[in-house]
């Protein structure tokens, strides 16, 4: 009937694993600053962990921190550091509109086939949208709780070796979850929060000119920032269909109005 | 048997996305005052930042405001504005006792069939009715709220555009449901909330005669209004089967009735 | 299987509308006093709007007032009134142990015929039983509140009218519910409230003589009376069974023990 | 597979209302006190009102007390004494691991055959039972209140009359749930309160002799009696297996020991 | 599928109820006290009422107390002593993953079954097992929780006799669930609680000897005891296997960490 | 379908019980200190009790302790140590995604087939686990619940005897459950509190040289200590990548970083 065929017609259409990483990291990373060049440091040291021959075979790894932050692309450069053979992206966009079974079975099937590699990765993205977490109630899926916390933990057979990358914005969360215990280790990913971090992603934009840039700098000289990556690439786009003088201001005006950097007293 | 007789019957009588949008735009757009200007503008650049080459590729909007404002009719008008090929309302009316994961599957059905359009729009109306929010308890549809958080933040494939208008008059509690920060922009649409607004509405009506309407804007000078364009206009409907004289005694004190002008000391 | 039988020798018995209406009028409406005329003529005008060739197309009214005050009959009145070609009822009596699917389900329907016709009127008996209100907890039928709240809202296709006529004696959890204020319009059907109501009342029956009527208003005189009209219809058929001199003084201590009339200080 | 057998092995074996009513009133009704006698003569009131052509056609009691008072048995009584050629009994005994859904189709029948008679009688026995109501949380089944207070309520059709006979020991909870007021009628059934209601079944009974009786008589003088007619033939029952002397001295004692009679300062 | 594959393996294995019985009472009952004399005379009181002519036809008697206090023990010896030809033990070791239904409709075969003996003895072990309580929450099968509500005080047709025993841990909550006054006699099952009730059960050990339980004796005089005879049973268990002098005092030092005797000032 | 195919894919993989016991041993059991050798003895005497003929057939002990205690590895080894026939691993692991009651059923059928051998050990792993505890709400499986504290109590058959293995990390939760009562004997299993147990994993590891050591003991004299064996282990793994004298400092800072070792004041 209707609703059937509705459902038929819906099939997990799943690009392979190198593109979806490549997605992940359409617009790269920029190394806007210290945080940045840490997490990817203190990531190759547990890819390391997870290669070497006499270790567990599991290393589990958080990248937590606020929406925008950019932890998605940085754990697709994890990911893609590792150079791991067998890659497997796990990501709540790819199962909208699952049952809690059926998503807990999807997630199982990827630790399953994991298993079956010898040096494996999974990235799994946004551990909140996975569980369901709902925060009016609060309600969440204990079926899918209960899953990660068993796989976070679950050796892989002999001789295998499991990295596993996920992604939250929910700390807390997880920690009342008991979850957070279960990772090896908890990589923070912070918001720019320095001048200078902002003007290195202008920088490396195509938007601004040289003296543009120098406006901006001089404006916002020792003020607070606050703001994600991602959020300040889009404003950037943004202000990409405005003109000359006209950018700068606006520009600045926009950072305001989304409090990303203080206001002057 | 008869209850699958029955649902067998009901399927869902899908209008084009062109004569649906005709008919929330049925009695036009009114520009009663700056605000029904702003938010076109301002829907009119969100649009041109969707459309761009360049730009991340999706582009979210929420217009919120009090029930009857109009907001309805003005995701309508941007959705026609954006002369997008691909448009589809996503609309609570065409899923009328729709089981939450037929809900879930239908909206996904709308994503996944925009995301293969190189340039979509997808009007999303009354949010908190898509996620059967119920004030007592309070309940709502998890599978439904997640599946949103997630396609509101899903960047379409390499190459697609996809804008997303969404309206809904319980800010309040999508920002409990934590969905408020998913949206790309959010609009104010407002109440009708002084006399000359309240008036550039009854002129644009066949009902009021000029001296009826001068009667009027005597009367009301210097009170507040608060009403809803959709109850204005309904109003106006009652007072059309009226007669004469009456008429504009009658408009105020239904005004007053339903509290839509301030009673006077 | 046995219980499989049993479903499906429970099939509802529709009757026609026109004989429904004639059951719930079976006792035709006494005009006991100036509440019963203000609905009557208050619905005629909403009547008249509903018709409208220039109107919106949807008139929604909701009937509220204490058990037993004669909502159902009003309603049923105000259906024949309007002398729509197609009437339909949805009342909870013809849904017993229906599952909420299958409830919303058979309301859609109701709406979905009637959308096929120029003149319709639905006229919905019991709100808070369809919704199947449970006071301990409270409990009640999400999916069917989320189906009502968009029905009583939803335009009819153009050129079609819809007259929507409600019941409830819960107005308050109507209000929590936020149903309120998707009805065009409020009509309160109240208690008989003073002696010349239920005066009126006993004198349109044949059970009480002349004399007795009198006597009955010599010894309620200025005491505040407080009794639906159903009650008051049915304990008059309980004395129509009694004798003589009896009959009045039983009337007037039933009338007390039912808390109907002030009991004289 | 061995749950389905075990289900299919279960079909209640429903006796004939005429066995049904037999079983009930085993015992018979003893007249122990004014509190009997009264049941019977409203009850009786109540079933000419049922009967009486020109009234409404629906008549609906509620015989409510204390547990062991007598309730299912009085109830039983009004039955066979209304006369009514069809009767029906609703029991929670005929539906013991019945689901909720299959409890309501139950419930839905008997009153659906009962509109096809032209005199029918239904007993709902136990209305908390009926309605699963368990004490802690508290939980009940709302889809069968939902379905009681509906067809507590339902005019049967024109020229049909039905009497409705319901027992309850839960009052309180009938009117938290808001059934209470869906009677025509609620009837008072008490325990026995006095010597001489103790002493009336003493006589009764074939187990104790004349002077046993007086000897009791004698002890139990002034004392404050609290116990239900079912509870005090139960222990008579008892001490049908003990001999002579010893008899009332062990009654006595268990009287006071079950807090039946008041314990002599 | 596998899951099918594993339900369908997993047919409950009930032995017949002669060795049901026999396999709980392997370890015989020791008359260790006057409470356990007590238990077996009410027992046969409350058989012989069960069993009489005259009588009503059901007796339902709870024995309940702490954990490892013998409950279940006795209650098999009540069973074993009415000597009824249809005996059925109901427990919840027999229905270990069942769904509340396949419980509630097991549970019902027993009484359904037993109702067409002459004389029947159905043993219901653990009810706050079988009504699946889970203490956080606190969670209940309130199905299964109705059903015994109802089969506890369901006459067994005429000339049929029941005698229904149940065993309990959890009074109180039995109590909050009113489920203790369907019962027709309470008994209650302590545990040890004086020196002597746990030498006797010392003495008819094979495990110490003579002198070693005189070593005992004068240790625990006057001391308080507290502990169930199963536990006491598995401690002696223990010690089996220890040798000579260490036993006595290995003993003592187990029933002080145990708490079951009082620790000396 | 899609799901139906991933369900099907996805059965679970036990290995022999052989080989499991193998695995979780995969690092043996160092004798770090007391508390090892201790519960190694205890589980012994435990093992004999289950062993021996007299007794009543089954013993169950629970080792409790916090997260990465080694739990699990003394559990086995206990197993393995009691060279049971009959040894299966009942753990989360190899029951992800399964739905409560294919949990049960597995876990029944664990039991079952032991019932079946003469000798039989089941080790029970990670009951919060298996229990779908989840700390927000908190929730969990009842009917899991259920299923183990029947069958932890539930005697085997005549002359089988049963050894149940369990470990937790929540041992306040099982309290709240009633569960722990259930157990015969409840073993702790403590972190390293001391630097001599500290140094004694130290020299068991082939990556630090004894003057490292040595350096290490200096270092930590007199601290107090808190980590669990499996945690330390990991973290030698991590060092067993740096090189020479960094060594030390850098498994010193982690130590403080993961507050293993008491923050010199
Ligand atoms: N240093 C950087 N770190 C992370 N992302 C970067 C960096 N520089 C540029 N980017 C780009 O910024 C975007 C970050 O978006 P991303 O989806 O990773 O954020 P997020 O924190 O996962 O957001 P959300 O909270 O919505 O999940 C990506 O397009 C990425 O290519
Ligand atoms: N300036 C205006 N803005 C919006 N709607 C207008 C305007 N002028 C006239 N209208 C008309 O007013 C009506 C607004 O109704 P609409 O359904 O959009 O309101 P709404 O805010 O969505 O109501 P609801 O809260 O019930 O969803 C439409 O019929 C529209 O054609
Ligand atoms: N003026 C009146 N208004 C309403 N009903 C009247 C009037 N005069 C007589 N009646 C009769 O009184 C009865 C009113 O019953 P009705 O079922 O309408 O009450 P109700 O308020 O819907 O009750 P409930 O609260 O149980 O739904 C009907 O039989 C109707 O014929
Ligand atoms: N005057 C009386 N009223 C009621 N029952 C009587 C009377 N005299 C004798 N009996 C007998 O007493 C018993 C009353 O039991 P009944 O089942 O009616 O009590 P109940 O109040 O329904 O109990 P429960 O609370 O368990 O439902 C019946 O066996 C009935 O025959
Ligand atoms: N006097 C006695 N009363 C009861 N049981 C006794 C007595 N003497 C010896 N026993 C033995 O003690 C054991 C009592 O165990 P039983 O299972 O009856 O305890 P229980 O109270 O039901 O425990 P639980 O609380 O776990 O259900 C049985 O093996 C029984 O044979
Ligand atoms: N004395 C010891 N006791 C326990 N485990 C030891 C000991 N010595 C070495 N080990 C090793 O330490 C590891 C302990 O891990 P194990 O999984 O048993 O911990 P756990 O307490 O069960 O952890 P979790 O809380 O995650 O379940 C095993 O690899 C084991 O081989
Ligand atoms: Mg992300
Ligand atoms: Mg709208
Ligand atoms: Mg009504
Ligand atoms: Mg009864
Ligand atoms: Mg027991
Ligand atoms: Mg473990």
């Amino acid at each position: 009937d209707f609703l059937n065929a509705l459902e038929n017609d819906i099939k997990p259409a799943f690009g392979t694993s190198g593109e979806l990483l490549q997605m992940m990291l359409m617009r790269g990373i920029i190394n806007w600053g210290s945080p940045v060049a840490h997490v990817l440091e203190d990531g190759m040291l547990l890819i390391q962990q997870a290669r070497s021959a006499e270790s567990g075979g599991l290393v589990s790894v958080l990248l937590e921190g606020p929406p925008n932050a950019g932890k998605t692309a940085l754990a697709a450069q994890l990911a893609k550091n590792s150079d791991f053979p067998f890659v497997k992206i796990c990501s709540p966009e790819d199962m909208v509109g699952f049952s809690e079974s059926s998503k807990c079975l999807q997630i199982r099937k990827f630790f399953d086939d994991a298993y079956k590699s010898t040096l494996s990765c999974i990235l799994v993205d946004n551990i909140e949208r996975l569980l369901d977490y709902g925060s009016i109630g609060p309600r969440y899926s204990n079926l899918t709780l209960q899953a990660l916390l068993v796989l976070l933990k679950k050796q892989p057979p002999k001789g295998r070796k499991l990295l596993i990358l996920c992604t939250s914005s929910r700390k807390q969360v997880l920690e009342e979850m008991e979850m957070l215990s279960a990772f090896t280790a908890v990589l923070h990913v912070p918001n720019l929060s320095k001048p200078e971090h902002l003007l290195s992603v202008l920088e490396e934009s195509d938007v601004f000119t040289k003296q543009e840039v120098a406006a901006i700098a001089r404006n916002i000289e020792g003020r607070r920032v606050f703001i994600g990556v991602k959020k300040l690439l889009a404003l950037i786009d943004l202000l990409r269909q405005t003109e000359g003088d006209y950018r700068v201001a606006k520009f600045l005006s926009k950072l305001e109005e989304e409090e990303a950097i203080e206001i002057r007293g």
